[in-house]
């Protein structure tokens, strides 16, 4: 793991690594930001920082949420970490779109293992997001001293649009074992089976075959998981977001927790007048991180 | 005016306007964000609500501020519209940088007016953001009822890096009407005449004179306008701010007042860590958000 820069943000510091991935073969960028609560030396923290994961949506490389979501903020108020993954694996011996597109190859990784030649070498984001990558950030901040940063055990994931998917998928994925703490998204892909973006991400890294995208698609996901405690996800989307009707639709996952152990705890808001853009993500991270500091046991 | 665009932000909206100005004879654009109390119907609002003019730096167009400052929740918090102006003319008739560089030409009109060829005829910023755009803001938000929104008289102004530099510039120009009621900056270039930016660009919109730079540059300016009340200047600037000693030197604004009557009332806070970048900018806007609150009369 290798620190590219490190600098002041808020009342902490954000540091931006780079590692070589065993999961996806690719060097990885990742960003980490420790709140003020980490150089507080505060011998009275009687555990670990909890963690929050944010997956990006396409296109999107690490630093587009550490510079426009202001997560860094809620941090520090709440005194958890932010992990901000990259979207897929990248380079030049990285397999691409052939017709180069946006929404499929880098860049858009979909968080999921790829199945399909040339995309299976490298495409292997699920285990990067979800297994290595906490794995690794553990053993580099937590080498020297008792654990102070909790990537493994209390954690939350969230995410915006693809990374909405994502942060669904690997919450509902890893449920039992209780991978996660708790779980957000904005304006989340949440059938992507049934939409434009995933059917092609899901034909491309998964193959033709339907009955193995279910894997991987929340919508059959939440059938087969059974709900503990309070859990619940909380999702916002705009009503002005220009794809909302096309490739996001929140109530096809709301149909599907119908009669299952999610129903009336997925909540779906639609606000008014905001997009697809970190204008609309910025605006409610604040309460998104309340959501997250209440099940991460910080408030 | 031409409103482009317009979305939900925070409590409140973003309008993001374009028009042909008289003073650059190009099409401008403005970003405006109106805070949720604009959108209040408060009847017991005594007064139109104050703006503050963000100022950004070389490169910039109006949304890297709008995206990245995060001024919005300042501007829901206190009560104040925000004003994000372009940082030059722009178009394929627009003369540039023969060596197309970024620190002169299109992105970089530091907010004056030229009086070099080719550059007066379109690099007229300095008319363009402290009187045609206030005009014309005030025209087209206020044309239909009693004034809302006071972008003449109750106004204040800041800035990053480039745009501290205008920001400063503007407010000790236009004192003696006290066309600002406010100043701050982020990392502002403090003395351009003596510094190689700054140099580059009084060079080429101002000629060779050096007696001609003397009308822009705030360490000139400052010693001959006569402070009153308790008005004094915010900055700040990070101290690993790869630009401070070469370009920025804010110690020289210190120096410049000294034995005047903003000695003690020029305020520089050098932060530790920082650097040049958005994630300092966002850091500050809150202290620098209630310092303008303050003097617009608003807390």
């Amino acid at each position: 793991m290798n620190v590219v820069k490190e600098l002041s943000v808020c009342g902490g510091r954000l540091v931006k690594l780079s590692h070589n991935s065993t999961s996806t073969k690719t060097c990885m960028n990742v960003n980490v930001y420790l709140p003020k609560q980490y150089y507080a030396q505060d011998s009275s923290r009687s555990r670990p920082i909890p963690t929050v994961v944010y997956l990006s949506g396409l296109t999107c490389t690490p630093d587009n949420a550490s510079e426009k979501a202001f997560w860094q903020f809620q941090a520090d108020k709440y005194g958890f970490a932010m992990v901000f993954p990259d979207t897929s694996p990248r380079g030049d011996q990285v397999a691409n779109d052939p017709e180069d597109s946006w929404d499929f190859g880098q860049g858009a990784g979909f968080y999921l293992n790829a199945t399909q030649d040339p995309y299976a070498q490298h495409y292997q984001m699920y285990d990067y997001v979800h297994k290595e990558l906490p794995q690794t950030l553990d053993a580099h901040f937590n080498k020297n001293a008792a654990a102070e940063l909790d990537f493994l055990d209390n954690v939350a994931i969230t995410g915006h649009s693809m990374g909405g998917y994502g942060a669904i998928c690997g919450y509902l994925k890893g449920y039992a074992e209780r991978r996660y703490k708790s779980c957000s998204a904005f304006a989340p892909i949440v059938n992507p089976s049934n939409v434009p973006w995933g059917q092609k991400a899901f034909k491309g890294y998964l193959g033709d075959e339907r009955a193995q995208w279910q894997a991987y698609d929340p919508c059959a996901l939440i059938k087969n998981v059974k709900r503990v405690g309070d859990d619940k996800v909380l999702i916002h989307v705009g009503d002005e977001d220009p794809f909302l009707e096309k490739h996001l639709r929140p109530e096809l996952l709301l149909e599907a927790a119908k009669s299952t152990s999610w129903e009336n705890y997925v909540q779906v808001k639609k606000v008014h007048g905001f997009d697809h853009s970190y204008y609309f993500v910025s605006t409610f991270v604040p309460e998104h991180a309340e959501f997250h500091a209440k099940n991460l046991g910080l408030i």
